[in-house]
């Protein structure tokens, strides 16, 4: 049954367009949403077939997108500075960050133990400094800014892929398994207030040329505000807010509500100078089942099941023209590769000191150490945030760096499924032997 | 479990910005997301309170925060002319019309009868003459483009309401329920083929300032081989696209292959001339359950499930924000409440032109003819081509014409149920009256 009509007017006519350049934009963006989501698929088949995760998948299909002007072909060029692409992207970005903050809730993020928040303290301090290091050895004529931001690029650990090798191998119950999640969540909280401080930092220098530590003091405190409070405030009030929308008598309530609670909070985030990513997590860690069992009560789909495809459509374009923007001319740099080279030796090691922070007996440190390892979307998130800063008329992060922080991505990412798979049998196998013994 | 991280960097330095103008849009389409949602939920509740379709309440939110500039608040004018939600509210549209092709397949198009394609023809040219016929007489100024693109925007029925009506009443297996919702399909590509030839028309009026009747020929004929065409390559590609696609060992391929599919097929007929939301709606005719039974039997989510997220997110920003456009000040004027009055009346008299197509006994000519008057989503998809069509330097559609429109569509959007309802009660009680005495 067709509820509405086929409308047909030439191209040119499509409403969001004032002026012809707009309209070719118009059509453009399907074209463009086409191609992303299809090469998407397919890269990620193959990283699947490879043992590789999805997300690998997705940045190689952007990749090799970007730079098919190698081979001749400029005409997907204008993907690289698409305004229509970058604003789904970004709303991507927004609706993952709410998805994975849906998977946990706040009681389960109090109960995370002494064990998960020094590993993430130690996890974070290593490659923080590191990554500092790094970038004052290799990059000198740069300003220290620079050497801050490229340690904080290094400090989140994105524990999907980590989480999805444990599954496979049916550890997602371990001690190991719950200590590597638990300082992921603290991970994030501390990567956040870092990259906090040195992008505003880095801003506060860009516009005045100094930089306050009351600046920084500011910047602390006010994620740290937005953060307890946001929760506080959160919990309070969705709970009203969900049992007042079950009231309303209309279709598509549930995913309205939360979509616009997430939106709500992004915004808010970036209203008190934080990402709005931030926000979007916030948010998503706020919402529990609870809030809305009303809903589920009356059979309909619960959030999470609900944000999903609208996830699987906008997430991957993110990667992808994350992808996009990497420039594979810039690997023929020596200083590129090396910078890469060194930073993802800085990456490994750096987390490797996470495992000190372990407390007690029968957890492998080696293995809690190699899954802090990946990197995976969060550097790649970072990174994307560094483009976008300016000193003076410099950008924080060049196109070299990019590209450096890209690779390190990658390496991280393909090492982490066969080290931790090697370690954790390993450490099966002692275990056996030792229960054989005894 | 956090796959990701939460980083934070002020909201300046979110990655579609390039300037400081560019980063306030990136934070604000955050805000505006959350009030559309919000308010077209809430909009769309006290509409079905009072026995209205909920995309009425769409509009009416829509014209309510298009209009607050009226209680002396001007925070939300940007919306008008936001870039942002124009984008989203343009794939949401896309998004409608690709759902609305799914829900019927091409088998079911050639299954209609002779009645269905009488009633379509009649309800196409009736309405198109009055309309036309309105417009040179309310509006003698304009050219003789304006009056026909007038008639233009009353030939389309949007059945959607109707079919509401009729399965509230339990008559969706009626045959007045049969021969509407036919009609609708045929309607459609009639619907179609007018505007673009007056479009196309207008276009060259525009350009050349003349229109010859081989532009005319050449609309129609691309649109006819473009719905042939595409239709027959479609159904022998898209089995094999899925089959191919159903090997692709990762999750969400059959999402983003159904979507690319949509999503190639409207920029495709925005190459051809035809307006993109053309080649959703027949992308979604192509494919039909058969096409991705690989992936359902494997007990995946069907694609019509999967997309009813993505366009119950989307598909709203599109209705509210024509809402948004529509000028509550231009309701003063005398002149558009007068188009508007006689538009309806035209609209609705135009319709019942129809019933005398319906071939056969039993079928209540009456309740076709109301059935069909509805224009719902499509008069305003209409309009809003119009508003981008320019004859020299003037638009083809002015705000108050678009007014007038608006009103015409809520009008007949109103008046439909009870209308409907009451007619076929009529036909009821006469029904048994006749069984009682036999």
């Amino acid at each position: 049954m067709l509820r509405l009509l086929i409308f047909c007017a030439v191209g040119e006519t499509t409403a969001f367009a004032a002026g012809p350049e707009h309209s070719a934009v118009s059509a453009r963006i399907f074209l463009s949403l086409a191609i992303i989501l299809i090469s998407a698929k397919f890269f990620s088949h193959v990283a699947e077939r490879l043992k590789q995760p999805p997300v690998l998948g997705e940045l190689v299909a952007g990749v090799i997108i970007g730079n098919l002007t190698l081979l001749g072909f400029n005409g997907l060029e204008y993907l690289k500075t698409d305004e229509p692409i970058e604003l789904l992207a970004q709303v991507g970005v927004i609706l993952l960050l709410f998805e994975v903050g849906l998977e946990s809730t706040v009681t389960e993020m109090m109960r995370v133990g002494w064990s998960s928040f020094l590993v993430a303290m130690l996890g974070v301090a290593g490659p923080f400094a590191l990554g500092w290091g790094v970038g004052a050895w290799l990059l000198p004529e740069q300003s220290v800014y620079v050497h801050a931001f490229l340690g904080a690029t290094l400090t989140a650990t994105s524990v999907g892929i980590t989480a999805r090798v444990l599954k496979d191998l049916g550890r997602s119950q371990s001690a190991e398994s719950r200590v590597i999640l638990g300082a992921a969540v603290i991970d994030d909280v501390l990567g956040l207030l870092i990259l906090a401080v040195v992008t505003n930092a880095i801003i506060a220098a860009g516009r005045a040329g100094t930089l306050s530590f009351g600046d920084i003091g500011m910047t602390v405190a006010k994620a740290t505000v937005f953060l307890a409070g946001g929760l506080w405030l959160g919990i309070r009030v969705s709970r009203r807010l969900f049992g007042f929308a079950s009231k309303l008598q209309t279709g598509g309530v549930l995913l309205a509500t939360g979509l616009a609670f997430c939106f709500f909070f992004a915004w808010l985030s970036t209203a008190v100078g934080l990402a709005a990513i931030v926000g979007a997590f916030t948010a998503g860690l706020i919402l529990e089942e609870l809030h809305y069992r009303d809903f589920k009560s009356r059979g309909e789909h619960g959030l999470e099941e609900l944000v999903a495809p609208i996830a699987s459509f906008l997430v991957p374009i993110f990667f992808v023209s994350m992808g996009i923007r990497t420039d594979l001319r810039s690997f023929a740099s020596l200083s590129v590769l090396q910078l890469a080279a060194v930073l993802t030796i800085a990456a490994i090691l750096g987390k490797q000191l996470s495992s000190l922070g372990v407390l007690g007996k029968g957890v492998d440190r080696l293995s809690v150490g190699i899954g802090m390892i990946p990197r995976g979307e969060v550097g790649l998130i970072f990174a994307n945030a560094g483009l976008a800063l300016m000193i003076g008329n410099q950008r924080v992060v060049n196109q070299h760096v990019f590209s450096a922080v890209v690779v390190m991505v990658i390496a991280t990412t393909i090492l982490t499924p066969p080290a931790l798979k090697w370690s954790l049998e390993r450490k099966g196998t002692r275990q056996e032997k030792l229960e054989t013994r005894s």
